[in-house]
């Protein structure tokens, strides 16, 4: 499938109703570290806290009247749970959400605060899509891909899209990449609307699947991945692969004291809560930020929900 | 002295082109937990950190040229260092900081960062002025006093200023107090500028001088505060103290879970960070919700310097 500008430009104005249009944040303080001008596109201020939103909703707005009554479903201990419980609600459809039992309470709460009906499995990948497959069967609920799916894709592509909107000449875009909705989506909005901007995959050394894909040239599955950045532990899918094949012009890996250490300096500098996930894509830009500087740099902030408790500081 | 209309327009025109104008958020979310309209006017993202930048400037700007030329000085171990560091080096002069040696070493890295000069004491309240005289005669400087202060509680009444100019029916303001610069300044921005809205002063159960010098009709000094929040913990003044009693509605009191407990909603519903501080305002709403049912409420977000390292969650 060719996702279009058209396809683009349609998804956004479907979507928009039902999502914020999240603020561009700078930081002059970071902008001297860095020796770039960095613009945050804040989608930790997106509904439920991240980017998902936007690709959850688009997915849930295309579905038939008779889809609908059934519900949806979907596998996820992370921020598409939430995304698809709080997209379902807003539509007034039902949300199925396949969780293994050893997910943290915090976000079982969270997905039932937004009426969706969690279904614990044993912590297994056999198990969660048995788990799945059961309730598709016995719900007709239509299962939702967090990412391997075009209209997910497009949905996320909308980040970008407002981003460039309102900063036409973008040296790089920077996202971070683990299943690559979010890093595909914004390769092809920078390729329809801002052709001369370069979009720039950030990822943790220690899930760095979609640097190996690349390398190989075909789609090197994620095995006992280990980084603090929970949002990016998913392996590349056939649908998200070739486009960021096709239209991201590098992947950069960073350290975990890296992630770290961007983390704390979003936070600190700019006193917003932004997750591991996102700080990736920071630490991305400081580790080259020789090759960078002078720039004009946009970062996709994709989500701002963390564990307090458990806080890397 | 009677601080008019007019010292508020003109501080406020002063000060402005060297401070932020901060945004004014609300979150659904908190508005459902709280059963009212709650407006943040955001002083984490003032420069620096804190509205404390807003006083320092505008007592900053007021010095004669010749007073310029010796510069100035305070002791503060807290975000009045920082704004004096900061306000004084943006207008080219000299600023010297009297900290107590065991002040935490990410605080004197920011006075340092801010161009602050440090004069490092034994941590006692007698060896502070000591080390404060000795500055001030050996170089000449002008003291700047952290909060009693007229020009200082001038400077600190523009964030009200601002909140009242976008929202002008707010029916209360809450402001946390610990010198009571920032929670006079409010109530003189209400009396003049939007007379129906009430200001209420927040303040920790652990450090409550505030309050019991309203009881009392008179300044009770802090004696051993216990809280967390650690921008509380100085007494009223005697500038402070006959404007707070005159135009402040009532000073409710918090106790330590219930500071935490705000902190961490403002943290996870609005993904901002505030500082303790701060959220013993929103503490006191929610403890007084049934009072503000359906009302619109300011909140005066004071600040978002915190040590990352030793968060209560």
């Amino acid at each position: 499938m060719n996702i279009t500008k058209e396809n683009l430009l349609e998804t956004h104005a479907r979507i928009k109703p039902f999502i914020h249009r999240t603020p561009v944040l700078s930081s002059q303080l970071i902008n001297e570290i860095a020796g770039a001008e960095i613009f945050f596109k804040c989608e930790n201020f997106q509904k439920m806290g991240a980017f998902k939103m936007r690709g959850a909703t688009n997915a849930i707005l295309q579905l038939s009247e008779v889809e609908k009554e059934f519900g949806v479903a979907t596998h996820s201990s992370g921020n598409f749970a939430q995304a698809i419980a709080l997209a379902a609600k807003t539509q007034g459809i039902k949300a199925y959400i396949v969780m293994p039992s050893n997910a943290p309470e915090i976000k079982k709460t969270a997905v039932k605060g937004y009426g969706g009906e969690i279904i614990e499995c044993i912590p297994t990948l056999e198990a969660r899509e048995t788990s799945l497959n059961e309730v598709v069967n016995k719900t007709g609920a239509i299962f939702l891909h967090p990412y391997n799916d075009y209209q997910v894709i497009e949905g996320q592509a909308s980040a970008a899209m407002e981003l460039i909107e309102e900063y036409a000449d973008l040296d790089a875009i920077f996202a971070p990449v683990g299943g690559g909705g979010l890093l595909s989506g914004t390769a092809l909005a920078a390729f329809h609307f801002s052709p001369n901007t370069k979009v720039i995959g950030a990822e943790p050394m220690g899930a760095d699947d979609a640097w190996q894909s690349i390398q190989k040239g075909e789609i090197v599955p994620q095995t006992n991945p280990k980084t603090i950045a929970d949002g990016l532990l998913t392996s590349l899918g056939d649908k998200t692969f070739p486009i960021i094949q096709q239209h991201v012009e590098e992947i950069i890996r960073v350290e975990e004291k890296e992630i770290v250490a961007a983390m704390r300096i979003i936070w600190e500098r700019m006193k917003i809560i932004a997750e591991a996930s996102s700080a990736v894509a920071l630490a991305a830009v400081l580790k080259n930020k020789k090759k960078y500087q002078g720039q004009k740099i946009g970062i996709i902030l994709s989500g701002g929900n963390v564990e307090l408790s458990k806080l890397p500081f």
